[in-house]
């Protein structure tokens, strides 16, 4: 099958574009691609069905999402393989990610019967005697997603289910590289009773899509990519909600109250996870320096150990990059940081679209491997001089704010860090890495506009409106 | 004095706008404009400041806003006066305007201790054992205000008050028709604690503004006036948080459920006060047929009786309009509507600036009286046909949606209402014009973006930050 | 099998209840009872277990409710007979209440995660600067669970999951006739990983497990029963914490804004469900005069209609009450209200433990028919004279105050009603029986103390503590 | 004036009690003492008075307050004498009692107007299509309160404060050694519009007041004082809502990551303030060995630095006793204590009704000083042996559990510490001693039932009702 999905049924067009396994660069499947007129189809169809998604009870949109999250557990297998396939995310990884696709829809399943409704007395105001204030939300319309290569399956999840949960429709545009789980996905959604109208698949060109988000049935935009894209949007689309999930060059600081030990294969995921194909992946370690010489050598040791291979083997920890395109810019990013000072800790090379990871030293906000998005598995690891606000400075000379990790067990670094730190979450004694399917997340800065993690996207997928009520009746209710 | 209020000081400048008394055409000051130097002082002193400002505490900045809310009462009959003369508007309603920013800057020194945080395990996720998430709100940063003329005090009030709530440093740009209001207001703030380079007024013109916009030391832009210039603002700032307060043309439906005597002091005064120049005063009545005669009659008679005069006097229930400009718009639209087809039944003509209460029937959303922002003395009163359904069908069938009334006794009538209407709010038993200032406040459709009213205010003047804490330290951190 | 259920082990003692089918008077089963060394074993066990369920996360407990709802939904039939067997009601209600009780439990598995804390900044206090509060709660401790009759697994149910969502240990002791239910659910919980000392049901006298009440590894009972029973149990266990669901006399109020024909089915229910041995049956109809004689006719035709016969047949609507001596009782007060003046809409007679469906009217409070709990299929219908205040007035009229049911398409009327009716609910168009799992429920007045619902089941079986943090950490921390 | 208040009126009646002056044992002043009509007068008004109380406007009880805690700051000083004289205590602490009670009426005066309700949708559940749930608090009745003689004004004021924002009316047996605040306190409230017949003040023997304790018009106690009385008032009127505020023996631990010369300054206070008359002085102190020495001498030194003197004097820090009974019986504890084996640091003699500072070693569980409730200049300074689990038993080996105070800069402490210490509240990186009028407040085990703190208390001073709501209005609706 080389479907696209449009309003419940899957159709092949005549255009298609080849799906590729990135290890072995061997085409998986070609998948047909929309053009305008199905696009326009899918919003026409989506806004449609907006009246009957909207009149979906908590129950019936419960039901529908653990049905979700139930086949998709079913599935786990084939849908680790997809991921890894098309993607080159070694299988382990696949795997975690299907498993928090199944929270994802859970969590949706549950938050959809718990919307947050406000119900106040305005009888505080002079003016409010026998007056109520009742704060109701409401599904906000049509949302088109767009979604990245990177986590085919959950990041599409983060979408998907908050619009099923607030009750809206969804279009769906994933990342041309990273089509099929999406479809694998939609297949699943085609089987529950969500209205068919509601949910279109779109693989298409991004010059398509952009044509129609200004479209005036579509009601919210929730993009996750770069942020040169993300921002355009935001742009383009300047009269409609927007929740932009961007990039970022996640900082973790670690501390003297640490037992390294404890740490080091945390911080090793931490840093070259799917070869840092991770948003919030740490691309740099600032490290107190009585600890910075032990934590090198245990970190760099502990790299070496990294087994590569052909992700769908269960012992493989690092694989290709998505393509050589990507591969190529790390590999240039990281010569440019040599040549202004920076020094390898840990060399690696490219080899096509394969980059072996790199440990650097002596970098700055000025060179990209530091100041930039590397998106590729290149770490800096820079001493700090022992005071916590040096550490913090250092984390937030950069444009971007999306997830900073600090290690300690010192009340009055801690509550520091979280003060002054400039992103959007911090975790304790944890990398920038972790993020659990029910946390807020969402960068400041340059890294994005909004919240994710289920609650908080169903309320960027809701508008909220007030009734005053009148809680008595007599001849002088004004 | 002819002065601006550049950074907690009153200076003057070479240029000059005249701000005249809209009754009697008489200057009644000068005001010194601020050029582009001055307001990039402004930003740059406001960007420093808020260091301090969101250093402080909720006790510091409760007893703050307490003090300015106190000044307020104090100089009552002067700020009353100042608005009523560089307004037009009645004194009465001057009055009822002053307790309001009384109010909310009452509420804001109460809820500035209140802002939500949120704290839950995080424990419910397969991956959270002994995590918890708290999630904080933080000061955005400095907040460019740009209001309007017709509440000279309260909707500055519905911004300044909400920043210091915030801990956020301000720069307002008054309506160049009327900043004196808004200048004695920064007389009182002066005289307060609030850090003096955190605030500043500053009557400029549009153009000079504009270049500011998108300027980086602005973290957010809060704006109140008409949806034209509204929406560019936005398009302009694409990446800062925005709140857009703009127009439309608010109805009120009254059913038959309903004592018609009992109502209709309160119509007139929802259609009609200050001339109808309130984004939510009830532009558009739609009556149940049964009752369209018994209102209509009574509606009119009670409209004849406003009594026209200088703003300044007790006595004056309606005077003129903010500029002869307006009036004429108001005249043509009138005049344009019933070469459409609008019937009179209440014809009223135009004196210079000054307009008389126009009530009309047989008008229709493609008129301008009907379908666009009359923000003038015009009411259109039309028929139902008995169904609830089609009252709200007419309520909806424009661009705008601010506020909508719903005169009913009939539980199933309002819930169809609260349901359908298209509108951020709906009043129970009141006109559109409702509005008390803990509210949220804020339209849909063309009539704005986010929300106001205090508490809701400072939610768009913080943002949220996570952390995520680790609960228990052991080797198994992770 | 004979046994009770100890702390995870199915075991047999020496004494043994018997019980019989209501319906046939035969006996179903023996079952053993619990001495005083076996309720202290309970107790001391469930006490060193409490270490264990404390420490479970939410996600652990989550799975262990899921996995107790999805057996009950697998056993659905045989839980269903076992409900109707053991107590004669007839197997749709049984049916219906097996599907809540799977609610229940779902509600339970979602809401464990979801334990409300607060977290709040103090600096609004003048002595509050950098200090801030979490308040969180924790488990109380062992629970006691007290169970009646009538509804053998959903008000097991209600006690039981909320325990386990806390993380309490608890030791059930359910109603002597039907203690089957409960220990078919001991096996479905025996299966799970909930620690096994952690849970008991233990049938027993009264008299044995009074003597329990004060014991000090107890930190909260949970009765659902009789008033005086419940009152005294109150006074026994002083210092501990205490939910009580009592009885009541509920009331349904039917105004003149209402189709007849569309509620009838529903109130017929509402009154004689289960033979009326529900707590919030409603046993008091108050009719607006002008649709009282249309009411009275259709509710007797359709009452006249119900299909008497063995609880275990699907077509059975109604059989026998738990015994002869309820069965008696009812008889004698229906007598007695004849005496005292009602009249009889509708004559039912007693053939041993069944009672035949009565309607009274002319009755009043001091007849125990209207003025005490009935417990039975009788159902006073009485007039008020058109004014909501009359209606409330005869309804709040009794020491009871559960819940009460108001039928109206009127807003001032309702709202009279919730403002006035002294019940802990107030069911709008339905009757008062209507219950779902998630509500908050619980009288006041003689009808009870404290709240059901899971979530609020939850707040009673936990206990806040706050911690006052220090947010900075400097030299001048006082 | 020798008058007491009963429902807005000074009256004087033929009994008199005598209040006098610790310090100087003279006679201040006679007051008229309630007798058991006087009582029923009072609480028949209360109760009659409630139908005005619960009809108060949150803005209407927020002038009443406000109006009060202004009246209260205007009187500061003579409020502050009066406390001093009448309870002994040193004018500094009665001058920052009386700030604290200006606290509490302001904290009251804002959260009137914010009583949380729930609305929610019942749509989760398979029977609440179209159902939506209101839970709003309602005021509970008349609250009988009984305070005592420590804190004259604030203790007092945490329970009238919070009955007016709850709209009860109020009846107060205040203690007999200190009524004269309160009774001032009453000739405040008389000139606000608070209901007059909703606020009593009546001295008078326990004995009088215990005979009310089960009377049906009174809906709520809230008592402060001795576990003993608090426990028997529970049980002898165990079906009304209580809370208890009763006594502990508070403990602070101090780990080896805090300055101690920061803190000791502190620590004095939270031992010795007001002679250790305060429910949460730190009775206690468990001390990391290895700061034990420089903890132990460096607070004997301070502590000896303690000014003894009349307390009407600016410069006093601790004077006598409420009573000689009271101090011989810290007399008699001390040295029962020393005969135990305990040690004294530093030794203080008996005079009359003045003990000086005692502060003790080697005392454990078993003596009085360290087990009971001292409530006396008495303070236990114990080692630990460094691992926080050890601190944490002997805090918790006691059976009271009101609050605890933890120095520590370490986060794996302060949450062992928070997670495991049996309290109400735990504070951090300050003594036990710590409360802002905000906090909720209440201890477990022995030393109390429910909570105060403003919003807390006014939780506890309304009850919820539910109303379940039908959304829709159909043919259909059940």
């Amino acid at each position: 099958m080389n479907s696209l999905y449009l309003s419940g049924e899957f159709i092949d067009t005549s255009n298609y574009l080849s799906v590729t396994n990135p290890f072995t660069n061997q085409e998986i499947q070609k998948i047909s691609v929309a053009d305008a007129n199905i696009v326009e189809q899918a919003i026409n169809n989506a806004y449609e069905s907006f009246n009957e998604t909207k009149q979906l009870s908590g129950y019936e949109k419960s039901i529908i999402l653990k049905a979700i999250a139930e086949k998709i557990q079913t599935q786990n297998s084939e849908l680790s393989e997809l991921i890894s396939l098309e993607s080159g995310k070694p299988i382990k990884y696949a795997k975690a990610e299907v498993q928090r696709a199944v929270q994802t829809f859970l969590i949706a399943s549950e938050e959809c019967k718990r919307i947050l409704y406000e119900y106040y007395s305005l009888s505080g105001n002079p003016d409010g005697k026998n007056k109520e204030a009742l704060v109701k939300r409401f599904p906000i319309g049509v949302v088109l997603a767009i979604t990245p290569f990177n986590f085919p399956l959950n990041l599409v999840a983060h979408k998907v289910a908050p619009a099923i949960a607030a009750g809206c429709p969804i279009i769906l545009k994933p990342a041309s590289a990273t089509p099929l789980t999406a479809l694998a996905l939609a297949k699943i959604i085609q089987e529950t009773t969500f209205p068919k109208k509601a949910f279109s698949v779109l693989p298409c060109k991004s010059s398509i899509i952009e044509q129609f988000l200004a479209h005036q049935k579509i009601s919210k935009i929730s993009f996750t990519g770069s942020p040169i894209v993300g921002w355009k949007i935001k742009q383009l689309a300047y009269n409609k909600k927007i929740t932009l999930e961007l990039g970022g060059n996640a900082a973790t600081i670690i501390t003297d109250s640490v037992n390294i030990d404890n740490i080091i294969t945390h911080c090793v995921i931490g840093g070259f996870a799917y070869s840092g194909q991770v948003c919030i992946h740490t691309q740099r370690f600032y490290i107190h320096h009585s600890v910075f010489d032990e934590f090198v050598k245990k970190f760099i040791t502990a790299t070496q150990k990294l087994q590569y291979g052909n992700p769908i083997n269960d012992t493989t920890d690092i694989s290709v990059m998505i393509d050589e395109e990507n591969a190529k810019r790390v590999e240039t990013w990281v010569q440019e940081a040599i040549q202004n000072g920076a020094e390898y800790l840990l060399k690696g090379k490219r080899i096509n679209n394969h980059h072996e990871p790199v440990i650097l030293t002596n970098t700055n906000t000025s060179m990209k491997v530091n100041g930039e998005e590397i998106f590729g598995p290149v770490v800096c690891v820079e001493k700090y001089n022992g005071d916590i606000k040096h550490a913090v400075a250092l984390v937030n000379d950069t444009n971007y704010g999306l997830q900073c990790g600090v290690f300690t067990n010192k009340i009055d670094e801690l509550n520091y860090c979280f003060e002054n730190i400039q992103t959007g979450g911090v975790i304790h004694n944890g990398c920038s890495i972790v993020r659990l399917d029910e946390m807020p997340y969402g960068g400041i800065k340059d890294s994005g506009y909004g919240k994710e993690g289920v609650k908080y996207a169903i309320m960027e997928m809701t508008e909220s409106k007030l009734l005053v009520k009148q809680n008595k009746n007599n001849g002088t209710i004004f």
